[in-house]
C-alpha cells in the first residue's frame, strides 16, 4: 500500500524565483499555484512573496487569463440565463460620491434589463454601495442565492452582498493582498474583479474604470491599461464587456457619505439631481442597453416619468427596506468656508473622501461599522466663483471628536485661483472588444 | 486606567509599499520592522512581501546598516577581548569542496591567533563545515558559550555551531527567505552574515566571497558587490574586515563530501594536499595574521613542521573527537571515466556539488541527515590531458540507489576539448577597508 502523500508537480520556490526575475508562468503552473494555496500546500508567506513579485514584475496576458480562470475554478458559477430577459452586470472600480449603482439598477430594471448587482463595502476613502443602502431602515444586503434570484425575477434588479461561493480563492488572496501592500497591480486587480464577474454568469458587463485623485488608480494610463485588461479577459471567456474610463478627480455629485448619497440618488430617480450623476448614470445605462440588444431605447425619460423611481421602491421593499422611512440625520453639522476670493480650480476627490471617512462615513478596516448619517455635502464645483467666507462644504457627523478631524482633512480640498479651469469630460474614453 | 495596547509608530503596509516603489526606509523604520516581526506584530506574510520587494528593488547602504544593526540588537553579543591574544574570525560564502576552515583554524591557533569559528551546516550542493567534522567519531558541534570560550582559550581555536542567542531575528528571517524565494539578494545576504559576525565580537574578520558555478552568487560582479557591502558593514561597526574574491568555478581540492574532506584537510595540515587548498588556506591565513598585527609571520612553515597538525589534534580532542579514529568508508565505490580524448576545459563545481549531494553527502532540507562517507574524488583539473576511458571521478555512497543518481549528475561535469584553457587565479581580488 502506498501511503505517501501525492507528490506536487511543481516547486513553489522555483515558481516564485521565476517571477522574481520577470519570467512567465504557464497556465498549468498558475492553476496549480492557486489550487495549492487553497489546499494549504502553498503557505501564505509564499503566496505573499509571489504576489509582490507579480506586483513589481507584472504578468503577461496569458498569465492573467490563467489566474482569472483558476480563481473562477475555485468556486461556484451562477447562471441567469433562465430569466427571460438579458442579465447585464456593472462594476465600478470605486470613487468618492460614486452612488451610480443606486439609480442605475432600478433604471435598467424599469426598462426590462435584469441587473444582478453583487456589491461590496467601502474601505478607506472610497464608499461602498451596500453601506449606502444600509442607511435605509430594514434593508438587507445579505441574500441567499435563491432570494437573489427571486428579487431579480420579481423586480428586474437586485443589489446584494456577493456570497462566499464565488471565486473563494480570490477572497483568500485579497485578504492577503490587503495586508501585504500588494493591492495596486493591474494583473491582480483585473483578475480579481473579472473572476467574480465571469463567475456571476451575466451575459454582458459594463465597467466604470475611474482615474483621478479619488480613484484607486489615479493615473489615466494605468486606468486604461486596467480597463483594456479586463475587457480582454471578458472577451476571452465569452462575457461581452465594455469599459468607460471616467474622471474621478472631483467627487461625483454633491453628496459624499451614506444616507446623503441615497437622498441624492432618489433625486436622480425623480428626474433631478446633480448633472454629473445624471450624465454618468445615463452613459452607463446606454452601454448596458446596448449589450442587452436594446440600443434604440433611450433611458432618460424613465428617470423623469417615474418608472425608474417605481422600480427603486420595489427593489428596496423586496429586500426588506422601507423606501418611505426617514433616513438618519447627523447630530452635528458645520459649514466649511472659502478662505479667499476667486475661481474654484479643483475640488480634490481624495481629500473629500478622506474627510467623509474621518467624519465616520468610511472604515479603516474590513468589518468596522460606518456611521450612516456622517458625510460631506460638496457645495462648489470647479469653475464656480467664490468669495472668502462663502460655504464650500457642509459636514455632518454623529460622534463627538470626529468633526475637527474631518474638517482638517478638507482644509486643502478646494483650490481657489484666478484662471478659468478647463472643463474635463466626465467620460474620457470608451474601451470595447476588438 | 488605559488598557489599550501600545500604538505602533508605523504602518507596515505603508513601509512595504514604499519599498515596492524602490523608496528607502529610515533607520527607525528598519529597526521597528525587525523588532515588530520578532514580537509578532508584523506577520510572516507581511515580512515575505517586504523581503521580495527588497530582493527586487534593493537597499541603500544606510538601510543595510540599519538592518544589520536591528538583527544584532535582537540577540546577545559575545566578547573575546579577554583572551590575551587577538580574536580573528573568518567566513566563507560556501562552495564545493570548501574545507578551508578545517586546516585554517588550527594553523592560526598554532601561530597565536584565536579563531572563534561559529559554523553552519550544508544545504543543497554546498557542504557545511560542521557536517564534515562530524565524520570524526565523538566530535561535538554543539558547545555552550562557556565551553566555546574554554576551548578557544586552551587550544587557540574553536569550530562549533552558532548558538541560538546570536541575531535570532536573522534566523527567523532566514527561515522565511528559504521558503519564499528571497535568499539571493546582496543586501539580505550581507546583513545576515555580518549581523552574526559583528555579534560574535571578534576584532577582525576575513571573508572568502566566492564566485563561479559552485558559488551561491556565480557572477563575479555580484560577488564583488556582496564583498564590498560586507566590508563596509564591518567598517561601520568597528569590525576590521577584509574580503578575498575567490574562484569557485571548479571544486576546491580533490575531495568533495564529508569524511574525504577531513582526510584532505589532514593532508594539508601535514604539509601535503592539493595545491589550491594550500594556496587558499595560506592566503586567508596571511590576511588573518595581518588583521592580528602579525604581518611578518609566514604561516607556510607551520603546515610543514607539525605545529598546525598538533593544534588540529588538540582542537578535535577538546570537542570530544578522536583524531586517530578511522574515518567512515563508503560501502560502494565506482569510477566515472572520460568519454573522449582531449584537454579538460572545465570541471563544473556545481555539477560536482550536486553529484556529491545526490550520493548522500548533502541535504535537501535543513535538519536532514547527511552520509559522512559519501562523496566524490575529483581526479582531473582544467588543463589536464585525458584519453577516453581515463578515470575522472571516483564516487562513493552508502545507500543503495543513490549511486546511479550521483553518477548521472556528474555526466556533464567534465568538459573535454582541444584548447589549452587559460589558468584563472584562485584569488581574483582583495577588498579592504578604505
Amino acid at each position: 500500500m502506498n501511503t505517501r502523500l501525492p507528490v506536487e508537480p511543481y516547486d513553489v520556490v522555483d515558481l516564485i524565483t521565476r517571477k522574481r526575475f520577470a519570467g512567465a508562468l504557464s497556465d498549468a503552473e498558475v492553476a496549480w499555484l492557486i489550487d495549492a494555496y487553497v489546499r494549504g500546500v502553498v503557505a501564505p508567506e509564499q503566496m505573499s512573496a509571489l504576489l509582490m513579485a507579480i506586483v513589481i514584475q507584472g504578468m503577461e496576458p496569458a498569465e492573467i487569463r490563467a489566474l482569472t480562470a483558476a480563481m473562477i475554478a475555485s468556486g461556484e458559477r451562477l447562471d441567469f440565463s433562465g430569466l427571460g430577459r438579458p442579465a447585464i452586470d456593472k462594476h465600478s472600480t470605486g470613487g468618492v460620491g460614486d452612488k451610480i449603482t443606486l439609480p442605475l439598477v432600478p433604471l435598467l430594471a424599469s426598462l426590462g434589463v435584469a441587473v444582478p448587482q453583487l456589491s461590496g463595502r467601502g474601505l478607506g476613502h472610497t464608499g461602498g454601495t451596500l453601506d449606502k443602502l444600509e442607511s435605509i431602515p430594514g434593508w438587507r444586503a445579505a441574500l441567499t442565492n435563491d432570494e437573489m434570484r427571486r428579487v431579480l425575477r420579481d423586480v428586474g434588479g437586485v443589489i446584494c452582498a456577493a456570497g462566499t461561493g464565488l471565486a473563494p480563492a480570490d477572497r483568500a488572496m485579497y485578504a492577503l493582498r490587503d495586508v501585504t501592500g500588494t493591492v495596486a497591480s493591474v494583473p491582480l486587480i483585473a483578475s480579481s474583479i473579472m473572476s467574480k464577474k465571469i463567475a456571476e454568469g451575466a451575459s454582458g458587463l459594463v465597467l466604470d474604470v475611474k482615474f483621478g485623485s479619488g480613484a484607486f488608480l489615479p493615473d489615466q494610463l494605468q486606468a486604461t491599461e486596467l480597463a483594456e485588461t479586463m475587457v480582454r479577459l471578458g472577451q476571452d471567456s465569452g462575457l461581452r464587456t465594455v469599459a468607460l474610463i471616467t474622471d474621478m478627480d472631483a467627487p461625483l455629485g454633491r453628496a459624499v457619505g451614506n444616507a446623503n448619497e441615497v437622498r441624492e440618488s432618489v433625486e436622480v430617480l425623480s428626474g433631478g439631481g446633480p448633472a454629473d450623476v445624471v450624465e454618468l448614470t445615463l452613459a452607463l445605462a446606454r452601454e448596458m442597453l446596448d449589450l442587452a440588444g436594446m440600443r434604440d431605447v433611450d433611458p432618460a425619460p424613465a428617470l423623469r416619468d417615474g418608472r425608474a423611481l417605481a422600480s427603486w421602491r420595489e427593489l428596496i421593499m423586496a429586500q426588506g427596506g422601507d423606501p418611505d422611512a426617514p433616513l438618519p440625520v447627523a447630530r452635528e453639522t458645520e459649514t466649511v468656508r472659502a478662505t479667499s476670493d476667486g475661481i474654484v480650480q479643483r475640488v480634490d476627490a481624495r481629500a473629500v473622501g478622506i474627510g467623509a471617512w474621518r467624519l465616520g462615513a468610511g472604515r479603516a478596516r474590513p468589518g468596522d461599522p460606518v456611521e450612516h448619517a456622517a458625510g460631506v455635502e460638496v457645495l462648489v464645483r470647479p469653475g464656480d466663483r467664490v468669495r472668502a467666507g462663502d460655504p464650500v462644504f457642509e459636514v455632518s457627523c454623529d460622534e463627538e471628536g470626529r468633526m475637527a478631524r474631518g474638517i482638517a482633512a478638507l482644509a486643502a480640498a478646494v483650490e481657489v485661483g484666478d484662471a478659468v479651469p478647463t472643463r474635463r469630460p466626465l467620460v474620457a474614453a470608451r474601451i470595447a472588444e476588438a
